[in-house]
């Protein structure tokens, strides 16, 4: 399940609550479009955000919702005892992975990073998607760190930031950390705009924010590169261009926020306080490009 | 109650729970040596660890055995709900004042760092503190933002990042920001080894870690700059030079942990995971320079 197309959709939440309906209608659309997995729970799923009984339920909807695509579930938290609960909680709920990022409010050293992956794959019976997003976590993983962390048990795939733009230094990039790892654990893409990039780069995977609710132009894109049409691949990259650029201003959480109402699948607003949407100029600017890309009509 | 020594004391924390008896004594050691204020559950308190009954615990604890010294709580949380709830209960607990910084997981933009105190400021009916602690949150405040988030009702005090080492830097530094907010909000400086370089230079307070475990040297050097006598502030905090030297290669917050259990004041280890404590040898150094400074015999 740690290649291909993994989508993460967002859990729409308001002060009241979650929204189960809509959050199972995002996730049904995913599986019927033909994903290979399905990222609840991630960063633009909200997870920092939720109570823990919230996340056993969005887990179990998720994997009611998925109909038997595979669902991968963050666990991610502060304290290592909150993270062995909620992995407990997203195993009872059915998920067929987990995915950890090191959250922090204190800076972790190394050690402390790789402590926290110990404790935790040694209690785990899903694989593990060790999940490096430095722009949240504020954690820089060396390539030392990535290959003691990926020879623990139940490590199956490593979630990692952007690469490089340049083509030649994206393989450089990959191929770097795939000598580092054991050949069971795979590679994926995040930061949608350098995903053609990293899965012409070799990549296994592509770990998609915009897959979470476009699934069409991720899988299009996707099956490009795996079929080794890197040109398509980049084509289909490049006419989401205008899209790329919004992510990269406003963050792709807060763009995706304002595209599922826009469509209709989320009431409004859809993201926890003291998170807002876009603003209203933004909106404007995002509706002229799903618009202009056949995404909105 | 925002100006002079505000000491802030580590919460023993194990997996298994608080050690409440600890911490009470903690606690009563700062008010019996004359602390100004005390900061419970700041980020050395391990704030962003501890669930709501956790903290409501703790802030009681602190209240009751503060014997009449004023304690402010510290409140922040990644959600805005969650600020407000735990508000409510420190209200509830008697404290004289909270504190409150914008804890991040997605990067907040400047307008949703304010909607964050714009919401629960209006809610609150005991002082604030503005917690501005870039190293834990990564949130950067602008001296704009500052002057916003002043004027908000119940809005007392900033507790400001370290200042610059420079002591005419430091005096442009405090008065810059001093022109910003209104005259009824007084400036705090934290970062332990810069405290009597920003009380010297016109801070109303200082944010102390070290305070919270040796009140006596944080009370000395206070005293000595509130009374006008910045010789001695200066050679109060260089002699403390061995320890703040540990504090930046460590983190206070680590090296506090390893001096309380040192000191028979907390059990071993003090820190919630995946926090660790000090190496051993580090540990060893930390005793030599606390016996070197007469902190531990």
């Amino acid at each position: 399940m740690f290649t291909g197309l993994s989508a993460f959709p967002l859990t729409p939440t308001t002060e009241s609550g979650i929204d189960d309906r809509a959050y199972a209608g995002l996730v049904a659309r995913l599986a019927r479009a033909g994903v290979d997995s399905i990222g609840a729970l991630g960063s633009t799923g909200g997870y920092a955000y939720l109570s823990r009984e919230q996340r056993a339920q969005v887990a179990r909807v998720a994997v009611d919702a998925a109909d038997g695509t595979p669902v991968m579930v963050g666990i991610g938290a502060l304290r290592t005892a909150q993270v062995l609960a909620l992995a407990e909680d997203a195993q009872q709920a059915g998920a067929s992975a987990v995915l950890l990022a090191p959250m922090t409010y204190q800076p972790l050293a190394e050690d402390e990073v790789f402590g926290l992956y110990e404790d935790v794959t040694r209690e785990l019976s899903v694989p593990l998607c060790v999940y490096d997003n430095p722009g949240t976590t504020h954690v820089h993983f060396t390539d030392e760190l990535h290959a003691r962390i990926a020879r623990l048990p139940q490590v199956a795939s490593i979630k990692i930031p952007p690469v490089p733009a340049d083509p030649a230094a994206a393989r450089t990039r990959v191929a770097t950390l795939r000598t580092q790892i054991p050949a069971t654990v795979t590679i994926g893409v995040s930061g949608d705009w350098t995903a053609a990039t990293g899965l012409n780069a070799g990549c296994d995977s592509w770990y998609s924010v915009v897959g979470g609710l476009f699934p069409d132009v991720a899988l299009a894109l996707t099956r490009a590169a795996q079929r080794g049409d890197t040109a398509e691949a980049v084509a289909a990259s490049d006419r989401l261009e205008p899209l790329w650029q919004l992510f990269r201003q406003y963050g792709s959480l807060r763009v995706m926020s304002a595209a599922a109402s826009h469509l209709g699948l989320t009431g409004e607003p859809n993201l926890p306080l003291p998170l807002h949407g876009l603003s209203p100029d933004a909106r404007h600017g995002l509706i002229t490009v799903l618009t202009t890309l056949g995404l909105a009509s």
